[in-house]
């Protein structure tokens, strides 16, 4: 590649890098307001999280449309080909994170103008909420400072967001659990949309850490189980 | 590219197609496997599912190896690449698809030596399976013989898992629910794998359809929701 050719392809793949950033702000967002639309039984934030995915959709689809023409003009060497394949795959990441903060919107809208969540257990999803929001932000910062301190503290957050889970399922089938079958099923599934969700951000997190460092282990699992 | 480097490309790309149709057959036994290990409480079969997960995911890892080196070495025209790219792309949610029949096997060790699924339960999981089990055969042969015909069913398929789905929630939150919580967690979560499995399949399907029509709407929804 040329000098001028080169800087061209530094600048286009830079904003890819601001787009994937923007993304994690945009379903970081997506997933706090999920939250809050859950916990407060707020149709219109819930509608708002519902119809603001779309945004996240296009922005993948645009992404994945400019890293091809990228790599079939630029027949980009071998590094920049693997930075350009994994904004690819953070991008579905960061799209299906959109989405589980949709599914979490739509279980609000479903039980509108219930609250899908029992009483006792709003701290419980407030803090699945926050750690979710902390896992997106340091996904962000990550990505965009190739801040490997972060990514360390971000698999602290994801065990966080495992314990949690484990203590909502805990408590459901818990002889005590008072509100019956319909609302074990709604946690459950929230339940399994923030563990999701985490798992992505962490997926986004470790492609970030592979492309610098090249460790493998690090960057395994990296299909978000 | 020279007539025998085009040659060679055809000839590795045959043997990535050929890799994702196996990767099908390994996935389809694996979830077929899951529901008799579920439905049965069969301890033995659930822990060869959970075992055998390893090796998708190592064609999986060997698949994305492959085609990053044939993208780098071979700089493949704009058609060329469009197919390694969703090569990449199914190979991802096949292996997602692996994971999904180990929860499932994993559900079936975590209640052993008891069924995780109640005997009214058994025909509707029975279900599932048989039309996971199709929507991963129709999808191999989709890959193997860009067959379009068999993509249209497959969207039928899709239809009835979801409907077989919507029947369980039904079931879960009848009044006449006397299977208690524990057990509603658990069938929540068997009915999201194997939906899920579905729409992973048809995301496939969808991806092969797309490369040979350009129909954009037709691979649409290509985020497995």
């Amino acid at each position: 590649m040329s000098g001028s050719l080169r800087e061209q392809f530094e600048v286009d793949l830079q904003s890819i890098e601001d787009q994937l950033v923007e993304m994690t702000r945009l379903v970081g967002s997506a997933m706090s307001r999920a939250t809050t639309a859950l916990l407060d039984a707020d149709l219109a934030i819930a509608e708002s999280v519902i119809a603001a995915d779309e945004q996240v959709d296009a922005l993948h689809h645009d992404l994945e449309e400019r890293a091809l023409v990228l790599i079939a003009r630029q027949a980009p060497v071998a590094t920049d080909l693997r930075v350009l394949i994994a904004a690819l795959r953070m991008s579905a990441d960061l799209e299906r994170m959109g989405d589980l903060a949709r599914h979490v919107a739509k279980l609000a809208r479903l039980r509108y103008p219930n609250s899908a969540v029992p009483p006792e257990l709003h701290s419980d999803i407030l803090e699945m909420g926050h750690v979710a929001q902390r896992l997106v932000v340091k996904t962000g910062s990550i990505i965009a400072g190739r801040d490997l301190k972060a990514a360390g503290e971000l698999e602290a957050d994801d065990d966080e967001m495992d314990r949690l889970h484990r203590g909502l399922f805990a408590k459901l089938v818990d002889p005590t659990w008072s509100h019956g079958v319909e609302t074990a099923v709604d946690i459950t599934l929230a339940g399994r949309y923030y563990e999701r969700y985490g798992d992505h951000a962490v997926a986004v997190a470790r492609r970030v850490v592979f492309l610098v460092t090249g460790d493998h282990a690090a960057a395994h699992g990296e299909s978000p189980n």
